[in-house]
């Protein structure tokens, strides 16, 4: 099946081109009733503009429109469609790259696929679509608020600095969602210190969901740590997924990972809040990592789409790190997919709008 | 939805608890003409039985048989039914854990989400579910052999034992999938240690899929790598999933981690054989962690529940790893992903059974 | 996709051939805590057998074994295996028929798109295929009785004789679910004079499902209305639905035809319980045109599988008409429906299992 | 699941409320390659706008853009994203039934279901929603024409008056789509007639698929005559669906409804071009039965809101029959459900874009 739409109850369908005329998701089966505006999906969007300057020199003014499925400032349980118009649009940075494929970019397995491509700055495959998912995340962020359910992310690493205190009020400080303030300001150094070089740099980013009931996901292939690692892995830079101790749990005795049971939860929570591919009631964790932007400065080899080796440098503005920008499109997807099987039924659940 | 099914076009419906009359997955959409016989599903049976004492001391002689979709030694394109009659039924060893929560397993969060839960050796959330996911792996894998396409997975590590060599062919020369003979002795020393004392041990596996042309997967939600996320960490003891270098790729500088694009393919595969979504045609490489076996003989506090803290101490016949009882297992979801993406339309992918 | 599923919350995926070892359902989305036992399956697999000789000669022992999904007496929320063995397989008597399409069959387009057919007695395209529905809708009856939803089928016509009268009762005094004591023996005369003019007929079967809350349905493409349209044309023998008035509402004026909306429901039900898609909470009826059985003993204008044309007279055992034994399988298909949207969230209607 | 997608490999997604500020469609599965302009959607829309006054006297000057998914002309593989803004929006025409029921309307439904509706000119269930259908249809044409496979649409009767003549270049050349130039002049006047009574009539609309290979359909329950069935009913005004011969075939013998196999294909088309499920390779043949359009002058019992019975008159601007604006609706119905087909995997069936 074509792979724009995501989730099954609480479904969304994405469209647009880094550099075609619009942007927008489709947010089908979001319960009636839910008070939505335009500004509170705006607020998210915001979240996943560039800041500061300290990863990205663009600026992108977007402005989400709700065209459909909200009646009286409450939605109706009708589709919700949400177009972001693209206004910062300057293809001509990206002639030259019509006729050859960038290194690590997805130029040529679409070519290789569809036959075609919108070289424009990566189109379909541009970062930019994620535009749609933070507008429709923001949607599932309203709807699981009414349920006390909220999920926040935050950058654990910027290439080789690791956070090493955790400040849960510290991330919204820094412009970079560090939850360490120090952290943050070495972090940024490093940014900038990888910007000089021309080169491009990854990172660690940590989401936890809290408020979930017992019992959300559903076996035995759509697990919720399956859904989970599905829509994270579906982020364009993100190369791996883990749940709770996640690959530290290879190394681990089962003496040390099992969380004991106790009347009211669990006495750790090495499991990342996901027993048997059910939410226990516990806070979820997943960490993503993220590759560095392969858009660099710095001379690479690769071939033209004529089959002719050459040396390119990527000019234009692009980002030095997916981090921050990626940090509230984790959010994003991890809100899917709790809204998605919040509406599954449920029958120890309590389910209403 | 339930979640029992997996895949789109070549789409598999499993079913079975642990201590029931039998296992089984119905297949659909597997492309009529393979040739396929009872005996070509029992070889990836096998391989998934414990081997040599070494993890397992329970003997599970699982017998396949085929119920529909086969005609005259070939499929037909009708859905395959196939059935695995559970023969090593002991559920009195259960008995006296209808009434407590085994840490670390999904005892109480199924009881959360159900309400009722088949105690018998875990029911559906045991281990022995993926007998079925074998068995239809295996179809995949006919079919997949069709088209040149084939995967391998073996041990990288177990516990804190790792390779330090890779040879292709030693990996079915030791009963642990290890493509490092010393090694592999190594980590069987590990298991003889853990088993002593009471308890159990995780590590990673990793999967090579080699053949695949470009272009499998369906951006942008259905990416191959997200539906190889989902698709392993599905699995139960699977608590993180990387693709190409994976969580090591967050350290690295963009400069070192683009691949460089030639003629034939690209001069390195740090991506893991995947771009944007989509195969790339290089090797597609992922590695899953395996955390620790939760049943182990250690006294463990946990709840009964009627609501009583206990201490327990799980008995009977329990592996000590889920290496490598799990490599076949892994071997089989990418298995899946790749006969449903072979499946999909493909404008510039020669398609035919 | 592959067409073996149907359903999406309450899913069941169908497997097996005529002539093949076994046929089979696996339920997927059961609600937990649903009594359940094989007899309860039993008594409708009964109703479809064949009746008194009226209509087919045959005999088929259909008995079903549960072998997953239930715990002590009752649903576990995991799938439920249904398998029933098939006995009577005389595949001799079809030899003949592996070189030659019979007319109103489906051989000929079965290996037009499979390149390969079981030609034992239709495959999987033959009617015994309805076995696994019924299986599936005894189940889908269980779920939905505790909701106090029945759903009940009878035929309206066979050939040109239609009811006069509608007695509730009478259904199930004759072998043809006929309402109409006294045309139920019109009916059964007509069916001995087509038996012996060695030819077949069809007739209209009408469903009826009572206790609907009103708002079942998905608006705009999985409307009530279209779910029961898909579910009963997928019957083989069905060649039209409709629902309320249906095509008599062609020639009707809006005057007519609109039902006057009532306090406590309507004031009549031409619309046969579904306005917008959506259940009104009056009776839902739906009627179906089932079309004569094609396999006749006349002789037929054909080509073998070679390209030759010749004369065929279909031998062996065959029944007369669709009906009855097509009645239990539309209200399998309906009870399938309204299982599959009860579980649907609907924030007006409480949800319980 | 939500109910505003339809179908799988060529898959819609459709939003928008009649008197919101746009409705549209996303294409999500259209192959690269085709050929597509505004200009050939808004040639179907053109279609579907009311003519000539003969049933309504709006205006509606739809006027459609398309947002993403085309480069240079050409689709790309990605999702097409379609929308038409509302501008003759005049929801001050219903403002008085915001708090009553409109008989044979889907208000109350809506309201029990979701507990909240969009009363300006029935929201979501407004015939308006059909837009998105044929701008979606108009894409499936432009792609299934590059594989000579063409879908016809046209009055069968209106009321009581039906043809008797068959000439497909008459179709086009009266307003209501009637391939015969006499009965069209009897169908508007009878139109006149009802208008004049403020009454309002049904009809019925067959559908011609041409040029289909032998094989599309996937059986069981994903036949191609029950996905048509789904597709055509989920059209508000449809209450019935025949196929071939449909509701005839309840009262013909078997040696009349089989169609004698040929060489070339079949010496009859009683089945209407599908056998099993799949199409024969004959012309597939549809009838749809529309009801009365349930907005009327004349006076209708019904209950407010609050639940007090009212008398009410409807006024503003409605049609006085669905025929002939259903007409490309229906069309577009059948023309998703073949592209999807198209797209599954056919072995026997050459597949390119």
């Amino acid at each position: 099946m074509p792979g724009n739409t995501f989730g099954r109850l609480f479904r969304i369908t994405t469209w647009g081109e880094s550099h075609g005329p619009a942007l927008g998701a489709v947010i089908d089966g979001c319960p009636p009733g839910v008070p939505l505006t335009a500004e509170d999906i705006q607020h998210d969007l915001e979240r996943r503009r560039p800041g500061k300057a300290l990863t990205s020199p663009r600026r992108e003014p977007d402005r989400v429109e709700i065209l459909s499925g909200v009646f009286q400032g409450v939605t109706t349980g009708t589709p919700i469609s949400l177009v972001v118009t693209n206004r910062d649009v300057r293809s001509g940075d990206y002639d030259e790259l019509a006729a050859v494929y960038r290194p690590g970019h997805a130029d040529r397995t679409y070519e290789q696929k569809y036959g075609i491509r919108d070289w424009r700055g990566g189109g379909r495959s541009s970062a930019r679509e994620t535009v749609a998912r933070v507008a429709a995340g923001a949607v599932a962020r309203k709807f699981l608020g009414r349920h006390d359910i909220s999920v926040k992310a935050y950058t654990l690493a910027l290439g080789g600095v690791r956070c090493k205190h955790f400040d849960w009020v510290e991330i919204d400080r820094n412009a970079l969602f560090c939850p360490d303030a120090e952290i943050a300001q070495a972090m940024a150094a490093r940014l900038r210190e990888v910007r000089e070089a021309g080169d491009s740099i990854g990172g660690i980013v940590e989401i936890c969901a809290r408020g979930c009931p017992a019992g959300l996901g559903e076996p035995v292939f759509d697990k919720l740590d399956a859904r989970l690692a599905a829509a994270l892995m579906s982020i364009g830079a993100v190369k791996g997924v883990e749940i709770g101790e996640g690959f530290n749990a290879a190394a681990m005795l089962g003496s040390e990972n099992n969380d004991p049971v106790t009347l009211e939860g669990y006495g750790a929570n090495h499991a990342g809040g996901v027993l048997g591919g059910l939410s226990t009631g516990m806070e979820i964790i997943v960490r993503v990592a993220v590759k560095p932007i392969p858009s660099i400065s710095k001379p690479q080899l690769t071939v033209t789409t004529e089959g002719q080796p050459v040396t390119i440098q990527i000019k234009g503005r692009h980002d030095v790190s997916a981090i921050p920008r990626i940090v509230p499109v984790c959010e994003a997807m991890v809100l899917l997919v709790l809204a998605d099987f919040w509406l599954h039924p449920h029958p120890k659940v309590t389910l209403s709008s």
